[in-house]
């Protein structure tokens, strides 16, 4: 498989991605190569100093004068920067010369030069974004949490079928239950895209779908699959990081003023808790529907992330999931307008 | 003050809501009434198990032979159920007979009651429900929750405008700082009503607006207020709900796995942590923008929860809040239509 990494995105880049990449290739296959896209110079100058030449074969460096930063309007900067990694690392893909993007770098601007170079997968109207969530029930895998924020039910139950084969293929989860996020269990909640959404999903009997879940749902082992609109999948992503986070914060601070010893005696047991639970292990979220496998990186991803990403994007594109999304929407009688 | 309080609602009704109601008893005015709403006789013969005639100035009793269930459709049970306790309740206050309204029963039928039967506020195109969120950082006033999952920008401005009042009457925050939800910081972000929301709330300069929000800003201090769509609102406070109780539930099975002198030390401190940041305290959600007093409390609701409710149900009316929104609102330049 041939990789593009975007060694430009995201808040450590690009050491933290040259050493993502660097510690992925022990796991790679022969046949694999890393293709780093950025300002070549700099990218071989960092190469050399850490003394690669041993992995020369398993990597590629291909130029790119420009970098989008993380506060830049994605479309603007997709149009204008016509020579940055990210618009260099889609083309790659365009053009065939590469299965695979991962990007740690902005998130709306990898999202639209995916879309607008790599085009979708046959019978996807629009991709969406999945990320997992590791909950002590199990892991969750949740669809859209922000590509797309004014959803119409066709894409809803797209997701639905992609976060299916997701959670089956990645997860090994054998007959995934759906749920489709709204603000009360019963069918006559939720707004009106919802509520179509959900007849369209209910017809399909090959999906074990559940109903309306509300967000307490999904750390409750109801659901092994979430469906929702990219802006509330989005609120929901957010959300949840700052509340473990703030979270942790108050426990420590609340243990701090009992102890020091409790304390000490704490410590372990979060860095435990945080291993087991910790999304970096998923690599990051994946931009499913377009053709070729994209990575989508948290901003502050360091080298284990860069290279556990490197490890998703390979399994996703050797277990042929999009090939499975394109017989199953082929084979399905759902369709539907995208307007 | 004349509350009512209906004493069929939530999961612990009637017991839970008449031991809440007593116990509020000793901190009410001598000219506050509360008026017990349900089964006249039901809760007769249960207020005089508990020997209750000294406090029998303080108690009105207001026949009411039906009960809507947590899980009927509110508007269906809301026009079939002509005497629940609900629909007394808030005819009670559109009668005039109560200036305020407390159920822990089904949220959407209370709220969609006092929106038939109340009438809003002068100038209040929708009602939208409030919630405090107890964050390490100091409450945030998150509305709408639940209330209205079609909003448009002008509900947007106006949740902002009753929120701060909320803020600044109730929390004693002098000035507010306003924060719409969306899916990034910068400006461009958000949906299309999100965006002209934002123009709106920004031309008033009597608001402290900081711009955009995302999940994770509420609990780090960014805001005080925090504006949302009523379907993106219930399912971050759902989300919370579930995960805070999830993650607690986590950090306990961790704990127990080490060692039960550390389960049995931090025990206290997670008690501790509960009371500090315990949603009960608030006593509820506040419907705002309807003429009178409507607290909504959780299903779950017990005793603590009711008498709090009860508190801040005489709070916000003894501070006049409702004349504060409508005084605003007249003076305010900004108007728009629901539609």
């Amino acid at each position: 498989m041939r990789i593009a990494l975007d060694a430009m995105g995201g808040d450590f880049a690009p050491d933290e991605i040259l050493n993502g990449a660097l510690e992925s290739i022990p796991h790679l296959d022969k046949d694999d190569t890393l293709i780093l896209v950025g300002p070549a110079e700099l990218i071989e100058s960092k190469l050399s100093a850490k003394n690669l030449s041993k992995f020369a074969d398993a990597i590629k460096i291909v130029n790119a004068t420009e970098v989008i930063g993380m506060d830049e309007s994605p479309i603007d900067a997709i149009r204008k920067k016509r020579d940055s990694s990210i618009s260099v690392m889609t083309k790659l893909a365009a053009d065939g010369q590469a299965d695979g993007v991962i990007s740690a770098g902005n998130t709306g601007a990898c999202v639209a030069a995916c879309q607008m170079r790599m085009r979708n997968i046959e019978g996807v109207n629009r991709p969406g974004i999945a990320v997992v969530f590791p909950t002590f029930e199990g892991p969750v895998t949740m669809c859209d949490v922000g590509a797309n924020i004014a959803c119409k039910p066709i894409n809803f139950y797209q997701y639905a079928v992609m976060s299916c084969l997701y959670s089956k293929n990645l997860l090994g989860i054998a007959n995934p239950r759906v749920g489709i996020m709204s603000i009360g269990e019963e069918d006559a909640k939720g707004n009106e895209t919802v509520k179509k959404a959900r007849e369209l999903i209910k017809s399909d009997p090959k999906i074990n779908f559940i109903g309306n879940i509300e967000g307490r749902d999904i750390f409750k082992g109801k659901c092994d699959v979430a469906i929702c609109d990219g802006f509330v999948g989005n609120v929901v992503l957010k959300l949840t990081e700052g509340l473990v986070d703030g979270l942790f914060k108050l426990i420590k601070h609340e243990i701090m003023q009992e102890s020091w010893f409790l304390a000490w005696k704490f410590k372990p047991i979060v860095m435990r808790m945080y291993r087991k639970y910790d999304y970096n292990e998923y690599g990051g979220a994946l931009l499913m529907g377009v053709n070729g496998t994209c990575v989508i990186c948290h901003g502050s991803s360091k080298s284990r992330t860069i290279k556990n990403a490197i490890t998703a994007c390979r399994k996703f594109h050797n277990l042929g999931i999009n090939g499975q999304i394109k017989e199953y929407l082929a084979a399905s009688a759902i369709r539907g307008a995208d307007e």
